[in-house]
């Protein structure tokens, strides 16, 4: 017994963000809440996917990019809370809607009708690509936090890319099914696109700390329009971008998505599991 | 583009089941068949935790064990689908309810009403100590595909373990609550241990093959009754066990969460994805 409880304590079996050297500045949390938010929405849109995929190896996949995603997120919203003396697990599950600050573009449904596999593979595309050249800039950050928990991620959304880029590729040159679908899903996703390079305001003051959107876009559209482009589809023309996300407006879909993450957390507030 | 293309061919991004040195014999087919489900039906019992879970830490391990499962399943299904010319999504996606061979402990819900965090936990003492004992014994099997996959899983099985046994201790030693809790759900989940050791009609003719489960019983029953004991906890009487599933009966439950694991496949049959 005296062995299991020495276990106990030390807890090995996870893996959980290293504390940070210090306490993130108000400042910082603010802008590390938006990247633990993008990676939070974006890991709970997938798991819906575990034991759904069209087979069992995407199973696999999916679920395993949706718990990195998972533990990039847990690294930012530790560090965030470190500033305001709170959890992962209290930004997590006892946030309200407004408050939280993650683009529309991970809280999209995995589809308009239902589970569908190329949107959600279009997403990750987009998704993966900008993950990488964000965490690229934000591993030379100013902030050590930021620039480990960025560091870390680095190699695992450039696996995510890679998988989003062959079954882009797969799908858009496969049957006329399969090509039309993707010319479909890409109409709805396009629009939601654009906002990934909004300023962010949180960003403000921060010079050297944080990675402006807007310089993002060039190289993030480019790696996009390419995969596109083989695999025979073409973005659409979108006049202006939807979304306001890290201003805490979200989508008609985020309250559902939002409830069906917090509503255990929240039944039991405290509970010493 | 050639690139890309090369890249779609290997497909590398993901781990698919090694091809089997050659096909299986029917019986062993059979016997793999059990054994595959079995981890498949509680992979996707797991897969409800996902974004469901009281902390997020226990999103990600929860989610990585039930990968885990989802890989040896496929692992054993992949075998038993060589004998029959079957791949291993065809055995998961297009079989009914009366072919799946899963032990019913597999099946339960994750708690009698609604997600049961301390119900899953105790399961999961129980299978993995299960899965561990019968993997050991597996991987001296004469049969050398079995033997691998087998091999494989032991470690992964081992951290599950460790895992279920950390939390049994936690929840057993905690809060009068928690402690309750636990109580309550070990009487719901006693009665199904018992399957776990009956004769399972596969294993006839496969001495040296296949693992008699009636000789994995006093190992597993020993290992779960002392991480019991140890959490203050006990394991009650039960005067018969409970199941079927060897013999393709199934609990009421079963049929929801295969319909939840089959309709996606089963609304494309044979698409392109």
């Amino acid at each position: 017994m005296t062995d299991r409880l020495s276990l106990l304590q030390s807890n090995s079996s996870t893996e959980t963000p290293a504390a940070p050297a210090q306490p993130a500045a108000d400042a910082v949390a603010r802008y590390a809440l938006g990247l633990g938010d993008d990676a939070l929405v974006l890991a709970q849109r997938l798991g819906e996917w575990i034991s759904n995929a069209p087979e069992l190896e995407e199973d696999v996949a999916l679920g395993n990019i949706g718990l990195d995603l998972l533990g990039h997120a847990r690294g930012f919203l530790a560090y965030a809370g470190s500033a305001w003396g709170k959890t992962e697990d209290d930004l997590a599950y006892f946030r309200d809607e407004p408050e939280f600050r993650s683009r529309w573009l991970f809280e999209l449904p995995n589809g308009q009708s239902g589970l569908d596999f190329g949107f959600t593979i279009l997403r990750q595309l987009v998704a993966s690509l900008y993950f990488g050249a964000l965490y690229r800039r934000l591993a030379a950050s100013a902030d050590p936090s930021l620039a480990a928990i960025a560091a870390k991620a680095v190699k695992e959304v450039a696996y995510h890319a890679e998988h989003a880029t062959l079954w882009t590729l797969r799908l858009g040159l496969g049957t006329d099914e399969s090509h039309g679908r993707m010319t479909r899903a890409l109409a709805d996703l396009w629009p939601f696109v654009g906002e990934l390079f909004d300023a962010d305001p949180a960003t403000a003051g921060l010079d050297g700390i944080a990675v402006s959107p807007e310089s993002l876009r060039d190289e993030v559209l480019a790696g996009a329009t390419a995969v596109l482009e083989d695999a025979g589809l073409a973005a659409p023309q979108v006049p202006f971008a939807r979304g306001g996300g890290r201003e805490g407006w979200h989508s008609e879909q985020f309250g559902r998505l939002l409830g069906e993450m917090q509503v255990l957390a929240r039944a039991h507030p405290g509970a010493t599991w």
